[in-house]
């Protein structure tokens, strides 16, 4: 039975790895109910990297496929990108990220990550944006992970109406819409 | 007559800097009609500063009323505050500030100048955004100077409605409107 055990557990891991990508190992332990350790030693088996591999690998593959403008002006790290449809980036926050005042993080970190996201999405070599609607719904400090994910939800001509949603570990932070303007012929 | 003309032109010379202070001694002389020199002579008489030197007084005095966050937080120069009310800032877009392959202002510039000096205006000891819409009209580019106006059109209850207009020397290229909270006890 141990065994038919560990192939489900594994095949669970597998699972979760893929849906939420961005869960330590500490994280997986939790969501599983079993020991770190026993993380630590399926991931191995399975081949699976841990937190900081696999986002590295994400990065490495997703900051290939930006056109419209650098990829590393991508603010945070893009850790997945579909162009022409989609992406997520990734935005840790640091000290120099806060108001000193509040120890609030600064709503233009969160505004950059979202713009510069939704600019790499366009498939095209080069885009400006024209409108921006945003919303800051919890404020944000120093150590949370912001997790970004852009979505072209339509397209009219040569603009692109992009959705972005941004979460910490627990719920929404942040969320805008933007009208961006590809100037390239493609 | 001589005399006279020159009484009238200093007096124009002194209304023309307060209305556009950001005008250099060259923008001054062609909007008057005079020589540079003239402008450097007139503006010695009557203690008018060079433009840096302009610059720097107003922003010595505007930075010291900011109170909702530091007053080094501000993007831009901080050049006219009036707490509760209204504010001015000057960004000189450099090399940095924009994208490599397009050569255009990163967006967020704007949206950062614009969003801290909105929160600059706020009269109370802390504030964050809560939305913003915003719109970019022409893209901006090195070594343009932004200047940034920003005014409380409305105040409901702690929430904050304001606008921001910035432009370059020849036109508007972004405005915004926010909705800040202040979370301090005023």
């Amino acid at each position: 039975m141990a065994r038919v055990k560990k192939k489900e557990r594994q095949e669970l891991l597998m699972q979760t790895v893929k849906e939420k990508p961005f869960l330590t190992d500490e994280e997986l332990a939790k969501a599983l109910e079993v020991s770190v350790q026993t993380i630590r030693l399926d991931r191995l088996e399975l081949g699976i990297p841990e937190l900081r591999g696999r986002i590295r690998r994400m990065a490495e593959t997703a900051q290939n496929k930006v056109k419209s403008i650098a990829s590393g002006e991508v603010v945070g790290e893009l850790i997945d990108l579909e162009l022409g449809r989609s992406g997520i980036s990734l935005l840790r926050v640091t000290e120099d990220m806060v108001f000193a005042r509040s120890q609030i993080a600064k709503g233009y970190y969160m505004f950059s990550q979202a713009n510069s996201l939704a600019l790499a999405l366009i498939d095209s070599p080069l885009a400006v944006t024209g409108v921006a609607n945003v919303k800051y719904k919890v404020p944000v400090h120093v150590g949370e992970k912001l997790i970004a994910k852009a979505e072209i939800v339509r397209v009219r001509g040569n603009k692109y109406f992009v959705w972005v949603k941004t979460r910490n570990d627990t719920q929404e932070v942040f969320r805008a819409k933007f009208i961006l303007v590809s100037l390239g012929e493609s």
